[in-house]
């Protein structure tokens, strides 16, 4: 346990900005802690990569932010997630930093729905592929029947907004199609994009399907795990120091990025990964 | 010069499987020489990228190619030539391989379109903001108009095909209004993925407006250029043998690849970026 709670940061890693979506919401809930956030802005996108490739590049963001001074990792990102959390907790965590942690977006997500019959799940490629989502709801209900469809255009197509305004309810349309055809009863948005969809998601899925907001679960689920864990907790009356690392220059990065946020990004730093 | 002219192999390079597209007319019109194609599978796209970013990846994939004993690159990625062939030969190639050359796509295409008086270039966000092919028309003819556009959604939507067939004409038309407006009689597609949308490019442009396919300009500038320079040429009565070398695991290589190249791709090696 630390001796000075004040210094416990929360790292926030993701390819891109996507998981500014997640962090807006740990602002909201946990404004007492310092917060790092990390983006691969030089590597992203990872959706399309194989296992090795994901793992070896989490692998280098995780090893930076511990460099930092961070002890509690948060993998935004499902790709990072999905094909490289269980590895790293394996193999580098336990012998560089036992007493430190990386929590993933799968499991509190797989959770918060495992209770339903039928289960949709939307993702990158590389999420999809893993099968992750499928294993760690099968853990809790066995009787669960998960459709899953990787939706790889979204991605891009939310990077470019608004000229895609046109084209991406088509899109979305198509991708969701086997998942309502199926009557899917609650639906995982897979990837820390998709949220800014959320409104056109949930008009296209229907009153019947649930879509939960990612960052909203994982933030209340973050909050249980603090107070489960006061060797992470910090003091309660400061408010918290926001940082951003980016591993490339990226205009994106601060103003799709200070939308995704909620709040202008004015200042970051280049991280060498 | 080479003793042994038949060990002489051209490198082509690109940042993913768009430049099989150019590597296509090479094997039509130079068949007797060896080719080794490099794709940087574990880092495509590189479109989004800072200059700093494209220069460094595109320098490690010249750098492997030279390794392997080729002696001429092309580099086929409009990205990495407009980012990064001025400063390779400047501060690498002299100092490294003064014997050997790396040439890019830019030069070529802007020469072939360079007596039009309004020229149009399409390409992603990072080879339309360098001006590159502004810079190099503008030397052959100070007069010519130069309206550009860049079109970073089109290399996504095209590696999705056929997903994004009901959308794809949608967003070509919005993406080529502005240079339809301005009347432009000629129209560099500035992406290797490009050439694959011709048909519909060359549709909504109309007939005033002359689209080349980049490949088949490129490969008559090549031969021009072998033509003129004996110590890269190699025997004419054999012919060549073909290597693929990406940086990841890549199903989309092999299958959508197959389609660019007008071949099926039965092999390829990692190489380590």
């Amino acid at each position: 346990m630390l001796k000075n709670k004040e210094k416990n940061i929360i790292g926030v890693f993701d390819s891109g900005l996507g998981g500014l979506n997640i962090l807006k919401h740990f602002l909201k809930d946990l404004p007492q802690y310092d917060y790092l956030y990390l983006a691969d802005t030089a590597r992203v996108p990872y959706g399309n990569h194989s296992q090795e490739t994901i793992y070896h590049y989490t692998l280098e963001a995780v090893d930076f932010l511990f460099k930092q001074g961070v002890r509690l990792i948060i993998l935004a990102c499902n790709t990072a997630s999905s094909q490289a959390l269980r590895r790293l907790q394996k193999e580098y965590l336990i012998n560089n930093y036992p007493d430190r942690r990386i929590l993933g977006v799968i499991i509190p997500l797989a959770e918060e729905v495992s209770r339903s019959k039928r289960i949709g799940v939307i993702g990158t490629r590389a999420t999809i592929n893993s099968q992750a989502y499928n294993l760690e709801i099968k853990k809790i209900n066995n009787q669960a029947k998960i459709i899953s469809n990787s939706t790889p255009l979204l991605v891009p197509l939310i990077e470019e907004w608004p000229v895609s305004k046109d084209i991406i309810h088509k899109i979305l349309k198509k991708y969701l199609k086997p998942l309502k055809e199926k009557r899917v009863q609650e639906l995982i948005l897979g990837c820390t994009h998709y949220p800014f969809l959320l409104k056109d998601i949930r008009k296209i899925m229907g009153s019947h399907c649930q879509v939960f907001d990612p960052g909203h679960i994982i933030s209340i689920k973050l909050k249980n795990y603090l107070q489960r864990h006061p060797e992470f907790q910090t003091e309660n009356s400061k408010e918290g120091k926001l940082q951003f690392y980016i591993s490339d220059e990226s205009e994106k990065f601060t103003k799709l990025g200070s939308k995704f946020l909620g709040q202008t990004i004015k200042d970051y730093k280049i991280a060498k990964l």
